[in-house]
């Protein structure tokens, strides 16, 4: 595996929290992280290019291409209390081997701003549509255990937490970084094509409980705009995708043929 | 691939055995493992972390994270004739490379504290239930298949053992390391959403033998206790994995979708 | 991983232009790379081997072994204007990682040889059949979109660009060095065995814009009557596919027998 | 990946010629390399063990373990003209890039022992039963296809050879090393369980035009009873893999639960 650094800047930071959304289920940790870059403006500082990343690039709106990458944003708070690192991106390692490696680089960063908290967002799928997705908690400690319950978080005793948001608030411990993992309800709906719906929803109320143990204010209005426009969005993208599902069956890059063994 | 190995302990350790017992079918070999930890107050002092173990990290009931890893333990002999060294965890690595590198750390601690002979566990899948598991054993050299009968351990003559448990014993041949594998008879039957059951009784009989061997006496009566509540706890599981193999069919994460080629 | 390079000679070369273009849907990209380099003589100068590419070896009809590979052709400018370096394989890396790795040693060429720009060849899927395929384009920079638009090439605002085609397009970027990707549609129709067809139609409608960018004049003709012997080619290979298909179910290499867990 | 190389002894070689076969379909490759090494009393002078083999250790007959290997012998030529090394074992890499790498190792001996002629073994699947299995051949060289007439082989003109057979080689010659692989007729059938059955009359007549090929004399009586002793052996293994193959669905090892992603 090979990885290519860029930095863009290196802030200095003063007892900065970090927290981390990648794309995984109903797009709620990266829709969460995106967000509060958003709100906040935080400002990127370093990408990550790995070759454990999908080997493809995307196509942008205006016609140029979009490598993909994962990203480091920072932002001073106003109330010079605790700086915030976001970590994000437009992917996931798919190996498992780079998906550690990948948390690790994060870690190597958060142990040398000498972030005091973790959080890191992920969804928790449920299979079942609901009106209000409710939020659950893990921790590195007992300690922070007991401190999600101020926030209305609800507790977990069992189960895993898959991919780089997961390994990322897990990983911490082993560096002695405080950690809290939040997870959002979301049903996990597929489109006809295999694509799962965003879900904005679902990051709202991630981004609730979020931004209060941030400390942090951020307008929730636009988000709930862009809720309102994803559902529709979706519904117009789910007929088109039907369509395409149907072309791409005959398309697939065939396996090489090998005759003689 | 990248491991972290964390030492809290550097044991002295007397003419040891090496016990080890990863997670396979029905749980043979891991709870063979962790009932000997259990019983015998073995003492942790090294764990293993890897970038070929799983992607994901596991929810304790306390609410607060665990880590995949694998784990040294040692054990002072009371009869001062051979101290104990146990290998296992929670996961197995999931890339043969991963299984084949971990196999030669733990192999290279063997030759550190010039550990006297293995005994690796694993389960022998039948495919049928029995009402006492039957124990056969292999090992490196012709001398160790004779002393296996004294403890009517049955012979075999074919097939081959596969994962961690079954390389880490094969390797050690190669280090001349004496070394000898128990397995245990296992149904290895699953629930519908595909889990194997965890078969307490197979990993008894097993232990029954793996003692004697061992010279070492441990008090079976709390392993029966806990084969009963496995099967009634296996019981109600069973009921809820059927449910939830119904509502993760709609949620498994889909493939990027590439338009271009 | 590991590379081998060949080098057969170290050309000098004036301000050149890059083209590359691997097998992929409908051979397009291979196709019209190949073209180019018939059509120039362009001259082999480096050839690169990976164990990132598919483990088998190619019989040619002479009845002597083709290693899978990929390769560097310069071609010398008549009008002292912009040399040109043509990048292409009888074949792509396997894996994701391989991609990537290629994609950066073929870069590494580029930055050598102050390439001026690079265009990187790819097939347009679209699961239907076409009169007169479209030719649509990428590009690194908004600059370069708009150029694309004097050679009425159409533009993409939303996808992917999936393999070393892509990646190559995509990676440059990074590099700062401009490039442009254009991809020609396909239908990507498949025989009945999984083989997708090659399409001579499409790669001739890439190569009209391609030329007309470079600056270059080759002579379509050739290709027209290839396009034609190609189509009939083909249709005799789908009936003995038809019944190579059949055969090939039964002898595909069984995985290894584990009965002992 | 990581290797172990396990030397016994450095035998002095005259004009050496090498012959190679690893287990595929049939066995036919690794019969043929078997029985050269029984006849001629080939000695073993050097082991390779591999990551990238298959995580799994064989039991053998005597109740001891048995490791996968690839093995190297020699032999000694009576009428000092070109002995023989024979490159065999009881697996292959599993992942292409280990394919890759252990042809290079085996190259990397057959360029120290100044390898004369290198002879690849491989079975030709035709999905038919037939009396008289054919042989096929192909070289590096055009020069080394003629002199195959002389030998009645059959020239091929399309298609591929995979797995380390057929890139041991395609890679000699870019070494520049002469070689020829001979390919076998073989039906490619397989048990209901899915094993393919050992084909001893295609490595018969494989080694009829080998044997002449190297200039030896080998009995083939004991092949042919060898023969006859494997009809029958693989009728029996038929009934009992049939019972097998209904037990071991149930007891597949489950992939990990992932429930919060």
């Amino acid at each position: 595996m090979t990885m290519q650094f860029k930095i863009y800047k290196e802030p200095e930071l003063k007892d900065p929290y970090m927290v981390t959304g990648l794309p995984g289920v109903g797009y709620v940790a990266k829709l969460s992280a995106d967000y509060l870059i958003k709100e906040l403006k935080a400002e990127l500082f370093e990408e990550f290019y790995s070759s454990s990343f999908p080997p493809y690039v995307l196509i942008k709106k205006d016609g140029t291409v979009e490598l993909l990458k994962n990203e480091l944003y920072y932002w001073k708070d106003d109330k010079l209390k605790n700086d915030l690192i976001i970590f994000t991106g437009n992917t996931q390692a798919i190996s498992p081997e780079g998906q550690y490696e990948i948390s690790n680089e994060v870690l190597n960063r958060a142990e040398k701003f000498k972030v005091k908290k973790l959080f890191a967002t992920a969804a928790y799928v449920t299979g079942r549509h609901v009106e209000k997705p409710k939020v659950y908690g893990v921790a590195t400690e007992q300690e922070l255990v007991e401190e999600l319950k101020k926030y209305e978080v609800l507790p977990m005793d069992a189960g895993s937490i898959s991919g780089t948001n997961g390994l990322l608030f897990g990983l911490a411990k082993l560096r002695k970084i405080q950690s809290i993992c939040l997870l959002s309800e979301t049903p996990g709906y597929m489109t006809p094509s295999g694509r799962v719906l965003t879900d904005v929803k679902s990051a709202q109320a991630l981004l609730e409980v979020l931004s209060k143990m941030l400390d942090i204010k951020i307008d929730m209005k636009p988000l709930e705009k862009e809720a309102k426009m994803a559902e529709e969005f979706v519904q117009k993208m789910e007929e088109l995708e039907r369509r395409w599902a149907e072309e791409m069956r005959r398309s697939v890059t065939p396996p090489p043929k090998d005759i003689y063994i």
